[in-house]
């Protein structure tokens, strides 16, 4: 049953990678090219994902002091150029708007490629006093980058994210801010996602432009590439500069805040369907799979009737829980297995004759394990155990995974070596030169990725281009 | 007390709407203006309230059946003019994009002005059969209309909005569906935000462009101006022919699906603040005010922290309400009597020595109505109680409005007399015509809203501009 329908037309994920992630995301319909140049649709199923992404997101920054708030799409282009290394780093990339309805504007509008300029500008208006601050802005958006290659979620010209905008008092309540942030992100990736990760700072060749320092979380993909599935940056007063904002603080002086900014995107959705999918599809951990499990009424023509009102008590016991019950009787119980497998939903949830007769249902865990019948009384608590399980062991699955394309280097040909042997992350000491990384990337065709912030200074070692004594370690990565 | 402070500084709501209504909007820090010609800033109290009304209409699309997705914001310029109509009535409101990085573009992109052309795109590649049938799609989503005039909230350049697009295998099922979100449209505007409106047809000159007929709902602002709340719109086949979308029927023929599309926006928000503010400031409905009630404690420097205490419980009594304890000490407790009545939070609540003394708390409506003491231990069901009344009797007020703002005329000379003694909506008859639909718009400066579906072939009488007998009976207003 495993092997017909549908399912065998997804291309082989050990053999042809690209293609079995490219037929995933089409087949299980989260989104589809649009008729326009390097752009997604984020169908249903996607845009329910992201939904759940979003909330528990949210709710997090909630928690923690934050509030929504929304700014305009169109940046003028001088307020752009205010932040020197920031226009640098995204001109390349901007959409320009030049007219609007029969006029040629006299100055043309960005759409954003990220908002400090625009947000930091409504910032000086506001902040006036120490007791305005801190500022705990996030904004949920849209988001424009001219890509030149562009892939469905990875990179696409226009996306889905949030952006957090913060504003302190002082340096270090604006890098406890950056730091908090960054945690936020490594609990919501692990433990909502499943997605395990390296967090810590990137060197300052990767970090964003007009950050002092540039935090980040480094997912590593099944094909051995890394993923940046989140930034949080510290921006020092870079912007407060720029932006000429100011605050008379308690002692009366006028001071200039500190700044932190921080993003998440769809392309969280693209690491997802990497991590966790299979030959027979996506695999959706419980905690945000917008359907977390599926009702499949098992009907041999007779005692049909007494299936499929189980069935309807089972989704009704189950209230709370994200159910679909899938009734439709032109398509076969076998099809629909194979569907729901391809579609990634957790648990399957099987409801015969036989299991109506013994007050029974069946529970299909997706991950392979073995299935189990449990008493009608108790579907809700087992189903729920049952998500938790397959929650944990997804998460435990990528960690092994993770270590198991983890490894150290201590020269450049044994890097070489490894890269080939065991693509995926490389660590290795650096003594913290532009110089050596240059090398290290030009002759390994990796980037550094992250500077994880519990192995900083703890063992000794020689950099591995010019053989210097460092405490500073460093992964690199191929990335997407 | 109610005059010190900054409540003075609004100007008063009777005699100088337009500039009340502004210092409104920026003294609550509901909204900003941008430095972006034409946009705005919704800063967090304001998208708080949007918040929380996307999130009860969202329930109720959901509950229908809808699911979100999300479409680009860049529709190349070709694909915007595949239906006549439907360029024609937007092109002098399109912002378009020319360049991308330092490229100029071979084709133009449009800034979603609405999504009907990419959208129906993407049907016709995913409808195919009867069984693909209905498509009930809803995106929350920002939209840019090149406005000349622009106000806060009421017409922005950039605007928040949701658009529904659906199609349906039979013409009944896309009428019923866009007579079903009508329906959802009067329940959420008259039920959670206490706005009453006329609901029906628009007359031809004002429907939809690219729309067989739209049905709106038009609510009146103090000032005697009809603001158009939201529309829905039986599309008939005219986005299939345009897009070429076909099925394949249950009777093996290919036919084109019906469709619909419709849409509220951020504007709803001006609406809220005109229907339900006073010369104290706002005053949100309970159901969406992103403060239901904030807690002042009453301090006179002694037995301080008793109160403090009293407070904390309250707060934490009411927890699952949306409920602000202020106990910042640099604020006179009369100074956030007045700030929380300028920012519309529906109740206070005042907890004095005396109050936990017999174990009490005060509850003060910003309605005016009579403050009451109640009980701690029932503070929960006696807020709740007091809410519902509030969120009920605003409802009711602005009915009342609504009546008092509402005549009839029977000729041209009536008609200007009324709109000058009793600005609103002016209920007329009218025998359908182009040309008398012309003469009275162009006498009386003011344009056709809607034609109540209750209100159709009951009472006979003449046309206002011809004398022809008719059954047809239509609203007029000035409007925004």
């Amino acid at each position: 049953m495993k092997n017909n329908g549908m399912v065998k037309e997804i291309p082989s994920r050990t053999e042809r990678f690209s293609d079995w992630y490219t037929a995933i995301v089409l087949k299980a319909e989260l989104a589809d090219y649009a008729p326009v140049r390097g752009c997604m649709v984020i169908r249903p199923y996607g845009y329910a994902l992201w939904e759940n992404m979003k909330e528990r997101l949210d709710r997090r920054f909630k928690a923690t002091g934050h509030t929504n708030a929304y700014f305009p799409m169109l940046i003028p282009e001088g307020l752009l150029k205010k932040e020197a290394e920031h226009v640098e780093g995204f001109a390349p990339q901007v959409a320009w708007v030049t007219h609007g309805g029969d006029n040629k504007l006299t100055e043309r509008f960005a759409l954003r490629p990220t908002s400090e300029a625009i947000i930091n500008t409504m910032y000086a208006k506001w902040v006036k006093s120490y007791r305005d601050l801190p500022v705990l802005i996030n904004q949920w958006c849209n988001i424009v980058r001219w890509e030149k290659a562009t892939r469905l979620f990875l990179r696409t010209m226009e996306f889905l994210w949030q952006e957090g905008h913060t504003l302190h008092r002082t340096q270090d309540e604006a890098q406890e801010e950056a730091r908090r942030i960054l945690d936020i992100y490594v609990d919501f990736v692990e433990n909502d996602l499943a997605i395990p990760v390296l967090s810590g700072l990137k060197p300052e060749s990767e970090k964003f432009p007009g950050a002092l320092t540039t935090y980040t979380i480094e997912a590593m993909m099944p094909d051995g590439q890394a993923l940046q599935a989140g930034t949080s940056h510290n921006l020092g007063q870079h912007f407060s500069e720029a932006f000429d904002i100011r605050f008379l603080d308690k002692d009366n002086i006028e001071k200039r805040p500190w700044g932190t900014s921080w993003g998440v995107s769809t392309r969280l959705i693209g690491g997802l369907i990497m991590t966790h999918g299979d030959d027979r599809g996506l695999f959706l951990p419980p905690r945000v799979a917008p359907i977390q499990a599926v009702i499949v009424p098992i009907l041999f023509g007779k005692n049909d009737d007494m299936v499929l009102a189980k069935c309807h008590d089972a989704l009704k016991a189950l209230e709370g829980l994200r159910i679909r019950l899938d009734d439709r009787k032109n398509q076969t119980a076998g099809w629909k297995f194979n569907q729901y497998e391809m579609m990634g939903v957790p648990v399957r949830i099987e409801i015969g004759p036989k299991d109506v007769k013994k007050d029974e249902v069946v529970l299909v865990p997706r991950d392979g394990s073995a299935k189990r019948s449990v008493k009608f009384t108790e579907i809700m608590s087992e189903l729920e155990k049952l998500l938790d399980q397959i929650q944990n062991n997804m998460l435990e699955q990528a960690r092994q995974h993770l270590a198991q394309m983890t490894s150290e280097a201590s020269s450049i040909e044994e890097f070489k070596k490894k890269l080939i042997a065991k693509p995926g992350f490389i660590r290795v000491h650096w003594c913290g030169s532009q110089k050596c990384e240059d090398k290290l990337i030009d002759e390994t065709k990796t980037t550094p990725r992250v500077m994880v912030l519990d192995e900083q200074g703890k063992t000794k070692g020689k950099c591995i281009c010019c053989g210097k004594e460092t405490d500073t370690v460093i992964y690199y990565a191929r990335t997407y």
